[in-house]
């Protein structure tokens, strides 16, 4: 159950992920961050008894020269007495990410930008537009008459590497097969009240408007924190918008996705734009993480299955989301070697094409 | 595949299970007893064939004194030359389980009541009020005007300590986010004709009323017998509910899930009062519980994971639910061990969590 | 890995397939046909990258006499070297197939007839009434009022030995608890317009007409092309329409169900008159198929799982398919054995009712 060679060495680019904290957290911040839960229940007990938590004590305690499977105590303790900066630093050196693309748009005030997360890193980040903050940033400033094009100016003016949807946490992912008339969106830009976007004919627009840009568009898709209705968020809902888009060419791509993965799969091998990857279910899953991620390789062709971590926050979760991915990844090509299902070279093509190479060319890195 | 020794030896609180049958079965009828059908069909051929089946004659014939693997006649045979309460004493006494948490609300004239389950057990039982039933009960007894303070005397009398929903059955699990008024819950009452219970105003209140009092509340979810549709049993229709009544800091328990056992996971992850178990699918599966039970256990925290039988009717079901549970549990921790994922002090903290001491805090045990 | 010997020699039948192609292949039809997308995208790479792709290369490369895992380009140039007739008998012979029942409603003229696919393997076929395909061919040429009679009339011809719906593909599966009067199903004869079919009510009338000839039913059942919005065809919408026919007594058999494979074992288990199979996701998972085989029969009476391939156009798909499932069903009853689950002689009870007879069962072979 070691990594094979090849792909502990790969150099991986993360098409997913936020930025890390700027400070120290207490026990109860850490416990948050690691699960999607607002916080830990009395009720329920330590979130480090639970998957996640096993690795955290596992893999991450030794990069802070403590023994492996630390006590919680043990290993929160160490990580406050080191200055933050170091701790970030150690994990994301250790998660042999080369390039981080990072949508930035959820509480950025918290977190480290891209480019800070870079530099700490050694590596390089690209900007990931997410469009409902974009819109809600821009909303208080402009007119309604101005709102559309102003939209599109920011989309069209290149600073994004791609443009991100967060559709499942406000409305489902039940997207219309059609772009909303611009009639239809002025009144909804008017009729919009509150800082929080969650108007279905909106966030269906800025999709179409992502794509119209030539941005690469992420979806989340699956589970996430108490916000969303999970059935709301299974990837066949997206089948109309993805019909529809079919023909602009521009990728769209199906984050995290979990359980619905195989429907991912699914929607990936059938629309030539459609790519999917495993995201925060990967280090989610602690050491199940390589089952899942079997699962989610069912289906789909292996140039249409990216590498992310989702990590927000602790960067822990950079570590862990690129160490369980290597695991899995490296699972995945043990058995089909011991099963002969394809030779030595093909193996390291496949794991070329999700380490990297299917995010350069989709994003055109 | 043997289990580990602490494994085996862990007593078990079973936080959901009816009572056993009074009487000897006839082999159609022990056959309907062990699947979900109404009956066994011509054209599909006997339900011995089939996990659980297997499961019956690999497992419960050598505690009948036959070798294993005895064939269905043979088992029958010696089963029903026995008198049923030496058997029915032998799979208790077997299954290590020494508290019952027992809804005896359906079907309660064919089986043993709680007490006497438990006296045959040599263990203890509580009660689990089933709200359909308590509703149906009461109706015909009272006027509409003193149904709702009837069920809340009932529901507060201290008598149980959990209560049962079975809107899955009767509506799906799509229950509102908020409260039913009472000039609708009264309206339902005046309108309700018939015995069996089937109103969704007064199934979603009853739902309420049971977290007023108190009562860790259990949801029948996911799979059970052909009354049920099933895509109207995933848990996640449960999101507005459970999200109302999150405050209130009342337990609810998501049994069985299975096939939507991942969802159930995110729910028991997301919101501080959510658990859940895999009930009836794990000696639904027989040989193949192990890998179902792992995937219940990917995201779900191990303090919100409870062991349960749902054994109904046949003491075999009861000796089965909790052997399967061992070597699924145990197949779960050696696999975690074997990838140096926790150390074996943990492993043994998750096998008591689960086995009992979750249930035992829920349920204040 | 290997195939237990008993496996290795059993006959099939293969209760739902399509037929092979008349003539040879392109590089991108081929591909084409071995995945469900409508061909192959510049964005996402080549097909033969995918598990089916390298199964391709693994198993049926060493029938056209070229070493396993030879590349892609010397499969198809090697393929194309030799008749497509060769290729096509080389293919289906080595699958062991004995009995073929053939739907040749989808695309016809560019297949072989069910009568030429088995004079080419050396077997026998029967014949699938496209349900869809017979209305469509029909319309142009009766009356309204001819309609109805003259689709009783085909059905009770007796040339065929089941029916097969593709309800999925043209309304979802989420068919009427009740058969459609006749004023409705007249009213939508005269309604309809065009050559597809895509009426709820005629295509729930088939259904319920195909059952009242007594012809077994087949549904197309979750994956499939990209016409096919999935959550839409999760079989457990079909429960009303399965409660309302249980009655007749006349099986209805759910094709494929993937990702939904484990709903469908739940309606097979529930319903008296229901039955499924893993069709397509056999072939399609590849060298992955053996895990999802497995989950296919977890809670399904053995009694109640068929095998068939769904091939369609590609004669290594039925190889494939046949190969890929004698490996599964190997895996599963390997593991059973390893466990002590059954006797060796319960397995090949097992392997005999799913290779065969349950399909000669069903539909009265």
């Amino acid at each position: 159950m070691g990594i094979l060679p090849f792909v502990a060495e790969l150099a991986l680019i993360d098409h997913h992920c936020h930025g890390v904290l700027r400070v120290d957290s207490t026990r109860s911040e850490f416990e948050s961050l690691l699960l999607e839960a607002d916080g830990v229940s009395a009720l329920g007990g330590s979130f480090f008894d639970s998957a996640l938590g096993f690795a955290v004590r596992r893999w991450c305690a030794p990069l802070l020269d403590l023994p492996r499977h630390a006590s919680a105590e043990a290993y929160l303790e160490r990580r406050n007495s080191l200055h933050i900066t170091e701790v970030s630093r150690t994990f994301l050196m250790a998660s042999g990410i080369h390039t981080f693309l990072v949508d930035g748009g959820f509480q950025p005030s918290r977190l480290l930008s891209a480019l800070e997360l870079s530099s700490l890193a050694g590596a390089v980040s690209r900007d990931i537009v997410r469009l409902e903050h974009l819109a809600e940033e821009l909303r208080p400033s402009v007119s309604a008459a101005d709102f559309v094009p102003s939209v599109r100016a920011r989309l069209a003016s290149g600073g994004a590497v791609g443009a991100k949807s967060v559709a499942a946490y406000r409305v489902g992912l039940e997207l219309p097969g059609s772009r909303p008339l611009d009639s239809e969106v002025e009144a909804a830009v008017r009729a919009w009240s509150g800082e929080r976007l969650a108007d279905p004919v909106l966030i269906a627009w800025l999709a179409w408007e992502a794509l119209d840009a030539g941005l690469p568009l992420q979806f989340h898709v699956g589970y996430g924190d108490s916000d969303i209705d999970l059935h709301r968020c299974d990837p066949s809902l997206l089948t109309p918008f993805l019909r529809a888009t079919s023909g602009l060419g521009v990728p769209v791509l199906l984050l995290h996705n979990y359980p619905f993965h195989r429907q991912a799969g699914y929607l990936a091998q059938v629309f030539p734009h459609v790519f999917c990857d495993l995201g925060l279910a990967t280090h989610g899953l602690g050491h199940q993480a390589s089952r899942v991620f079997a699962e989610a390789l069912e289906i789909v062709p292996y140039g249409k299955f990216l590498f992310s971590t989702d990590a927000f926050g602790l960067p822990e979760l950079y570590y862990l989301g690129a160490l369980l991915f290597r695991r899995a990844l490296s699972d995945f090509l043990s058995d089909g070697l011991r099963r002969d299902a394809f030779l030595e070279e093909d193996a390291h093509r496949i794991a070329r094409l999700i380490a990297s190479e299917n995010a350069a060319r989709v994003y055109k890195l």
